[in-house]
């Protein structure tokens, strides 16, 4: 039963002010320089053996992790199962 | 300008009740069988060139991304840049 791994972020063209957030409070824990701070979710499931991995991740990240208006996804299997 | 990945998951042991809310909503939507449903944070930030990448990470995650007591993260850097 593969495990499989999914991102989903925020668009790139979008304000992201959880990432700014912790961007701008790095220096004062002595991390400078630190940049592109993106905050979005990570979800892990496994998908049944008899199912189409692509066809299953890419249908359940489109509808119901990820809006599509404002967010991409990526997924992979995990290798190690 | 080395961009690393980030994922923050809650540990095993914890109760994760927004995986088991869409673990539950997807055999409505036409997906059966998908299971261990976890959901956690993924982070994206660009570390320093001049700067140790896994003490950077490990600092930046610990004090900041995670909560070590309910909380566990991995991370990687991008290969693609």
């Amino acid at each position: 039963m593969p495990r499989v791994h999914i991102d989903v972020m925020l668009k790139e063209e979008i304000l992201d002010p959880q990432g700014q957030a912790v961007e701008r409070a790095l220096p004062s824990l002595g991390y400078e320089g630190v940049s592109g701070v993106r905050i979005g979710k990570h979800i892990e499931l496994d998908v049944p053996d008899d199912a189409d991995v692509a066809a299953t991740v890419d249908g359940i990240a489109d509808k119901l992790l990820a809006n599509p208006v404002i967010e991409r996804f990526s997924w992979r299997v995990d290798a190690t199962g």
